[in-house]
């Protein structure tokens, strides 16, 4: 079992990470002025639990009048970028790797792929932008930019091999898009995403009307 | 609101979806049989939580005995796979929208990507394998090949319009890669993925080792 299992603030994190995208549309619309209610109903979620969320995070609010929105994205940054931008690496470099590695939205959220792995030579000089190494340059890397935080994007049986590499290097934290649990110490945090699964729930809830 | 948010069996699933994948990687091990308590130590999960999802979909098991995996699976299988292959389509072939057309993971999962759109008319001719068409041929498509769910892979700014078009065409569950909240009637079912609120809440969690 690792950390992400256990975690009480992920939840609360989560929510935190929508109210801010919420904000930040509403900012460029040109809203001045957001109540709990109106930021619940965006993303779902009752007003009570927004404001129970922005206490944990310490966001004090005016309940009668309102939050300001550029305050509030203000703090909700806070609450992410008090590290400042935050060095990650990929590793593999095949559709989902390569996506990652040229999603241009990262860097407005301070997230900064610095480099990318590939056991595969040839994908070693196909990208110019963010270099591609084979994995044994992976702990000069990773101390080199202070790195933390890695995506895996490798085939499955792959997965577990690299984790290993990545959390004896240092790493601390995991994307997971491989379709595997990883085996990590306490103290790494994996977050697991898998497309497959998502896309098969939903076509599993449209399949099923009732009860879904 | 959407359904997403009040579906009760969601979480259940997401957590079959996990099981199943456990049990896919142990019958590629060669390991035949199988206790809850196993099960619900590779998904992090306590071994009643794994006894009470499956009695969610009517899975029987020996608790004494365990469950034989080949049954399992195949049980689980038919939860999933009783309507069949699934066609769905992608709208936006960017950086994600692409990299999900050519993810050759789906297909074993009898997720059928038919056809991709996209605004970009020299965008419509680049791809083979996937057909890429502009927005106009959306209804059509979808009633050819009966696509009741959609992957939103557009820009921000687009999705709201796109999701619109989807609603109106018939399409009842979307994956949204967008980091926006859609509007959708009640009974569409929407599953948002926001990959840079993934990847943000893992950097925030090693960030504060405590309370993460």
């Amino acid at each position: 079992m690792n950390k992400n299992t256990k975690c009480p603030l992920r939840k609360s994190l989560r929510r935190v990470l929508l109210y801010r995208g919420i904000l930040l549309r509403l900012q460029a619309l040109g809203v001045k002025k957001v109540y709990s209610y109106t930021l619940g109903s965006e993303a779902g979620i009752s007003a009570e639990q927004v404001r129970k969320d922005f206490s944990v995070y310490k966001i004090k609010g005016n309940q009668r009048g309102g939050y300001l929105v550029d305050d509030l994205i203000y703090e909700l940054e806070l609450i992410f970028y008090r590290n400042g931008r935050q060095n990650i690496i990929v590793i593999g470099i095949g559709n989902i790797g390569s996506s990652l590695s040229n999603y241009n939205k990262f860097i407005q959220r301070q997230i900064n792929i610095v480099a990318s792995f590939d056991i595969d030579p040839s994908k070693q000089y196909l990208r110019s932008e963010i270099p591609v190494y084979g994995l044994e340059r992976l702990g000069e890397v990773i101390n080199r930019f202070d790195v933390r935080t890695a995506i895996i994007a490798v085939p499955d049986i792959a997965a577990q091999s690299v984790c290993d590499q990545l959390v004896l290097a240092g790493i601390e934290g995991i994307i997971n898009f491989a379709p595997v649990i990883l085996k990590v110490p306490d103290e790494v945090i994996v977050n697991n995403i898998n497309l497959s699964d998502e896309i098969e729930s939903v076509i599993y809830c449209v399949s099923h009307a009732k009860p879904c």
